[in-house]
């Protein structure tokens, strides 16, 4: 069944929605279990960048991990909404090997010790849905 | 190391943020690895609800599987986030046996045929965060 509702994305429209966005959710296998947190983050060089406090599970856990990275938009009006997923390796970066463009990237909770992950993809993929009418709706959007 | 601008939410808060908003993103353990998409949501009954496509690996794969419900806001001014994590079983749900209050849930793609998903919640985590001053900044928020 094909669903008129769904579009999938070419890794260009991938890429340039992810360059037009911030904030990003991550998982990874922890210890005990998924784990899921939102994140900062920043694109240059091909990879996806963000910044972390050492002391959570996140700098402690990611270095070498494979990591999803899932962006997305919903529409405030609710028709529509786009999502991206980045898989890819994370590693913790030398600050001195950090881009300049990245060093003033936001961190919560901001630490002057904060950690430098790049994540290096693997595979990109996205979808862009729209809502379509429900049966007996009034709805015209294809 | 106490970090002071990390606060841990206690269950009833929790619940209160999750009530006033209605975009997760979820995470599943899928066949080929870690699947991580964005859904609306309801609470009710102590449960998280939302409905999806039958075409999608969500339905195909969430009925009895160990869920991560991940629901967050991050402020626009970029001073403080919350972010609340959901453990639970997924279980699909006959649609006889929805609350009425969820029949107008939304779900992309809109599908007549659209399946709904109970979360029952085996643990709830969140934490609250607060920007800080950077090493030499001026912000004086605590």
């Amino acid at each position: 069944m094909v669903n008129r509702n769904v579009a999938t994305l070419v890794a260009y429209d991938c890429w340039a929605l992810l360059e037009g966005a911030d904030i990003a959710r991550i998982a990874w296998q922890a210890p005990d279990g998924i784990a899921l947190v939102p994140v900062n983050y920043a694109v240059d060089g091909g990879s996806l960048w963000f910044r972390t406090d050492p002391g959570t599970s996140l700098a402690r856990q990611c270095d070498g991990t494979d990591l999803v990275v899932e962006v997305d938009r919903i529409e405030p009006d609710g028709r529509g909404a786009w999502s991206v997923v980045v898989r890819g390796t994370a590693e913790l970066v030398d600050p001195l090997a950090v881009p300049d463009t990245l060093m003033d990237m936001r961190v919560w909770p901001v630490s002057p010790h904060s950690k430098f992950v790049r994540v290096r993809p693997d595979a990109v993929t996205g979808r862009r849905l729209w809502s379509a009418p429900i049966e007996g709706g009034t709805d015209a959007r294809p």
